[in-house]
């Protein structure tokens, strides 16, 4: 899905809404089988229920890949459900040499035909070009996170002075366009927001960490948006497990609706 | 498995050697099928080749991941191959939000019986921890890894004058012990390994890069060995693809003995 879509999809829906499909095969509500069967039908109602509220999807791999062969072959029928107006993210977080990372390019990209992977950035350039090497594609590189661990190395002072989360976006920016990196910036992290969009004023953030890790949204939207949107704000936890009642599938629309009424709000 | 039988296997067998099943459909040799069939086949008859001189194999994800459910099954009859007197690697290179590193953790421990994985360590604690809270298996973190773009951020001077990857490792080694933690130290940083080894003088280290990277085995055992050996040496295509004619798993085979032999002598 390339940058004009995405932002055409905001403008209709009034929302920057990105739902998480951290779906739980222990936690499934009453009513769903607790089988892998049963994670894809509580996939299903809830990209029924909430599709008119979000503007992308993240399927975070690892609550898939732990069921092995099942668990994978659930992604991919989740990821066949999601309709083509959504950005498909594969919140995976890898990152490797470069002829591995080529591999993992070529899974979320090729085999699996998402929108967007998520990479981590420890490993450096060779890591991270072979997913940006896909121009038609988002490469969505960890900036700063949302969780506690934020602390132990991303915000150290390098000897320059800077946070080592403002080099590695400074320098990973540089491995792709706006047109085909993406941030993670943590909705933890709005005091640090701006020193990132001083960096990179035009690209978008993926900002996970709203609802359940207490992110502040209007917060977020007051420094974070830009000439594009440049935001989508994932929430997974609360929208997912908003009730464990054979209405799940409602209530987490009515929690989507929420969160998208809260954004179309602050997009005005 | 426990370290006093690894390091009974690294005596037993004069070896240090870990192979790495990058195996990579696309460059199977000849007289084997072109499909995860073939996959399974050539790891078989590696494994059976070139098990009297390898302690560990180590198993790359991402070669297996991009076959999605039919390379995930490849992966998981690959595992069942490898005999019980070798430890088992996954690859993997995770890491994510705590209850999301859960998952991986419960993937690679239990999902798949690996002895060990690695972990990429950007996020911090939480995403390290719920992989040490295993503590009769292996968490590998990177420390400092083989590839050019180790330079990015791992080499960064902290103001506190250390390198990002001193206090990666300083700070994750408090994290589990020498008996369930090990670093990953890429061959091509010999240079570095002193610093490294102040650090963490007892922990076992995984070192890939000699071979097809250029790692110096020598060096690395000068610098690196401990009282426990403490090293893990990997090398995978150098071994894997030492032939693609039909004698490949005997070329493999001589391939890891000259390895062997080579640690061998180093090691007396």
């Amino acid at each position: 899905m390339k940058k004009a879509e995405l932002i055409n999809q905001i403008v209709t829906k009034k929302s920057l809404l990105t739902i998480g499909l951290d779906t739980d095969l222990n936690k499934l509500p009453i009513g769903i089988e607790k089988s892998w069967k049963g994670v894809v039908e509580f996939n299903k109602r809830i990209i029924e229920t909430t599709e008119p509220y979000a503007v992308a999807y993240k399927i975070n791999t690892a609550f898939y890949e732990w069921g092995g062969v099942a668990g994978w072959d659930a992604l991919e029928k989740t990821l066949q459900l999601l309709p083509s107006n959504v950005l498909k993210i594969a919140d995976a977080k890898r990152g490797d040499i470069g002829n591995t990372s080529d591999m993992y390019a070529k899974t979320f990209f090729e085999t699996f035909d998402f929108d967007a992977v998520t990479v981590a950035p420890y490993m450096g350039y060779d890591s991270i070009k072979p997913f940006t090497d896909y121009t038609d594609k988002w490469t969505i590189v960890l900036g700063l996170t949302s969780n506690a661990g934020a602390y132990d190395y991303q915000k150290l002072k390098t000897e320059d002075g800077k946070y080592l989360f403002e080099t590695v976006i400074e320098k990973a920016a540089k491995l792709g366009t706006e047109n085909n990196m993406m941030f993670v910036v943590g909705a933890t992290q709005s005091d640090y927001l701006q020193i990132v969009r001083e960096i990179i004023p035009n690209h978008f953030l993926l900002v996970p960490g709203i609802g359940s890790q207490g992110g502040d949204l209007q917060a977020i939207l007051a420094t974070g948006l830009n000439q594009d949107y440049g935001l989508l704000i994932n929430s997974s936890r609360q929208i997912l497990y908003a009730s464990i009642d054979e209405n799940f599938a409602e209530t987490a629309m009515d929690e989507a609706k929420k969160v998208q009424e809260q954004m179309a709000k602050l997009l005005i």
